[in-house]
């Protein structure tokens, strides 16, 4: 058994022993020492989860996470014990039509830790010890954090977003919604050679980190509606729009200010949104997608371990799992936190 | 002067004289003899316009015209008198930003005819006679009518929307809408390669049409609502998707039956959607809007003159410029009409 | 035991029995019924191999095959007994790297019939009967001969290389060399939207047919050496290239013919080639390789089942198995031949 | 009159007057502060030009060049006397049918500084004064130096070459030479995503900067022929190689070591190379080839403005116009130098 943080119905997260079982071939036991609480993990925690799905038994919350290697199977190369690793929250069937295509996101059969998608849910990683496959865990060298390695995750999500918006070599970019995902695409879209980075949101706490990490120009559209206007010239002037808040208002502002044949991608989630589409007609805009990630974990893992990304800045707080339900009120708190880690040692 | 068919205000639509001036350097005169009555048209006939799109001056109507060259202006190669000719009507200014990237149809100074967007309006090709660039006139040769030339303009849309598609060699195709523009797009993507198309309307007469001529299956989804089911399995089954009919449950039909990582090319103009944003993010949807066509003129205009795509089908009736009215009555009709045409002789 | 056409080294094709299993679960048994002489086939009959590839046991050619399904294995679904089908001669592991994502023609533990690239040897289709996969049947409906069905294999790969090609709707394409491949790539391209396409060859033979099916112009260039002059002006005027001769003479022939950005799709196997590539970085041409198919194959037979590409033409002659030697030197015969099937009834 | 570096056949360089107008209207008058010495330059001064490209009338060189805004013709908005600009070499028409697509690069009626392609000879910018476009002027920030500046032009070619390659977001790259052009082509790669640089060169010297300043490893493939072999396995483990040299050994060793489907970027020019065709097919590799540039001169600018491309550790010397002729000497020592500027003051 390991202790864990399991939610049981919205506002009621408990501190609890889940089972654990022996690492077996091919497979690494974890010991879990950082875990960062995600939008999804607040949605079940504040609302029991998100559109339609919701929680139906008690499910050990969380997929941003790292720890050291404690143990390994048999048959395991490649790892060591002790090493620093991030573990990566995908667990896809490679063996569905989407898998042999190489679109593991969407396989038939994903197991994602944390997720209520499915029943049984699949538990997640917030807990004191996991095992995992070997294949699952991205070592880091010896200098980087496991706090850092924990950031793995929600950048690996944001590489992929990048990966989805095309080239950005010299092209200008918007972000809407500079929370933790807006910020970790602002600085994957800067690694991947944005020239130019305006990020919008409605409070001023996360454009201030923004603008000193990352942002070339930040506005508060709560506070300065129209600052969006001069970048709306010429049909508009940004080359992709990363839409990272889920709202229908900052989309139309990205459907703007975007260019003709821009690429407007959606990350952020957030229901039905009501949009003039005449103008991604008019204008051609694509919008796209962008869901979790595959390969791009082991590509988000290494810029961190390279610093190309860093990620430091972000980390707003480390709280004990004792203390998960605090770490959770203060995640939700967008004026004092940009990202919330649960520690398990 | 020479007859056109003027729109003074909605169903305020003129036979009457309008200036014609001489070919210059560069130009031809040429005898327009077949018009084909577009939804812009009749929005313009029905409503007075679409939109924020007002008639606030009287204007030729049409864009989908073709005639002879009566006469060549100075320096002009390349045409001959009597020749039949398809004349695009669309005038970018190859200057501006756009045109100097290739993007002619996001031209920042376009002259596109018949049109409203710009004030004074750009005249339309309505009219017996017309100068027009030598450039604007694409012929096609003896054996090819004027009618199906005339077919030149909306085509070129539709081979734009299948370009903005992406390859089609072998994919699965959905087309929503099955008026002109529907049909069009299914004959363009079947020359673009598509195994099996599927379309929906909500009426059983262009769906009989779209049946003998090109779709490899129909549903008319007013009397069959759950006609796509079996198509939704697995996260979808189509590649790709043709929004052509500018409705919200069209598109949301589309969404829901397109695979992960889809695309649906939105070319109905219909205002306002709301969309289920999430699904087009889980699924990795690109939606993308696709408007008017540049270079695809003159391949429109070959594959009509090779007959490599037979347009010949939808045309439902043909009427003299006299009777412009009841023309664009019937073209109004979706049960009795697909395309009719003015004829200027 | 079955007869076979096996080669035991150059100029030793014989028929003998080779082992016959039972279909195991999820494999059919094929009674093969046709199946064409391919390139490599010819190099293994000719020259006991191919570059480095040798023959190093007795192999059964073939791999270009069709036949009825005879019996099913436990647990096919899909399929009937009767049915005609063609059969892919691919086999990839669906568990390496590559097929992970999505690259299967690519994959590390490949098997594919009739090649000796591994040792030992894949044996190959030039039998009777064969047991394989049931995911290796493709069946086409009543109506549609075995024959054509045996035209899945090389299509496929034409079908593939159309796709590497990138879009051709409306595009102007060149084929250099006319055998088989030249004939069915340049169907494919019609089929995926090529507005004219051009061929050429140094026999007049097979040009003859391309023209009467396929070509908008056609090029003998050892009569005729200057025929491409009039396709260089502006520095070329082909959009996309197929080289399909495998000689270093036509890829510099494409090379001078093709745009700026233009591509060229390099399908035919000749060894090493001196090139300017000065020319190749002054005019930006993209030059990619093609090899074999992955999901072309089901593709490719649906376009044959459908008709939306017609392969008949292509058959020259069927031979029953026991005149394969004359079959493979008629085969050899470009002035006689295009493409020659044997029979195993 | 303003002094300018004159090639007036191989060896044959000579400091001359050269004549100089007003800026018109639309144009400005610079003061050249520095320029930098290109393989081409040196190509003319070593050999009378390359390939079929030679020396027929004197010719100023060089096409690397910034300098100070002096004055400004009627009408010019945007730029201020005083200000450093770095100067754009590439005069297209704007008007031709690959400009009108957005392929200035490959404009039928180009003007390019310093280039003898063309006759008469387009006279270069090694001068004091020139007079130009305004659009041509780039202007960089105080702070940011006019030899930095100088550097826009070859970081333009590098920047178009990563253009060319692709998304490298998390890709293996190979660059082979690592001259001025290898090394921004890396630096290009590194702002580009790219997670792994591996760099070869005949020649320590230059591999030392580069291992200090942007590649992961670096490799002599003089004094190491075998350090390629471990990139080797499973087909080949870059995504993309950029290959620098122009030559064709190092061609051959980036085709062995690219994945299947992976990119060869040719940037190097060297005449004919004879390559293993059947390589590229069997590993549908693609080879690109990549000439100059045209919207990535702002960008690359712009990178060197923003210190986002850092180019300061690549200029070896600079040596003052009187003394161009020891400056052309050392610029051809790649044991020396890297880059060569000349100063005009």
């Amino acid at each position: 058994m390991t202790l864990a943080a399991v939610i049981h119905a919205a506002r009621d997260l408990r501190i609890e022993e889940v089972p654990l079982g022996e690492p077996g071939p091919g497979e690494v036991l974890v010991k879990v020492e950082a875990g960062g609480i995600c939008g999804s993990d607040l949605h079940y925690y504040q609302d029991g989860g998100f559109g339609v799905v919701r929680i139906r038994e008690p499910m050990v919350l969380g997929h941003e996470i790292a720890g050291r290697i404690e143990r390994l199977g048999a048959g395991v190369v490649g790892l060591a014990v002790g090493q620093t690793a991030a573990v990566n929250p995908s667990r896809p069937c490679n063996a569905c039509a989407y898998c042999l295509r190489g679109l593991q996101n969407h396989c038939l059969d994903m197991r994602f830790y944390g997720s209520a998608m499915r029943f049984p849910h699949v538990q997640g990683g917030f807990r004191q010890k996991l095992v995992c496959l070997a294949s699952q865990a991205v070592p880091v060298p010896d200098g980087v954090s496991v706090a850092e390695a924990a950031f793995g995750e929600p950048l690996a999500v944001c590489v992929h977003a990048v990966n989805r918006a095309g080239p950005l070599v010299g092209k200008r970019v918007l972000v809407t919604g500079s929370g933790p995902i807006g910020v970790l695409v602002a600085l994957a879209a800067r690694r991947a050679g944005a020239s130019f980075i305006c990020m919008t949101d409605l409070a001023d706490e996360p454009l201030t980190l923004a603008r000193r990490i990352v942002a070339d120009a930040t506005i508060n559209v709560a506070t300065h509606p129209e600052g969006l206007l001069p970048y709306e010239v010429d049909k508009g002037t940004f080359d992709v729009a990363f839409e990272a808040s889920g709202s229908a208002r900052a989309f139309v502002s990205a459907l703007v200010a975007t260019k003709p044949r821009g690429v407007i991608v959606q990350i952020g989630v957030g229901g039905e949104m009501t949009i003039p589409m005449n103008s991604v007609v008019a204008k051609e805009i694509d919008v796209r997608g962008t869901f979790r990630f595959h390969e791009e974990f082991a590509t988000a893992v290494g810029f961190i371990a390279s610093r190309l990304i860093d990620v430091r800045p972000l980390l707003s707080a480390t709280l004990p799992l004792a203390e998960a339900v605090q770490a959770f009120e203060l995640a939700g708190d967008r004026k004092q936190a940009m990202k919330v880690q649960l520690s398990f040692a």
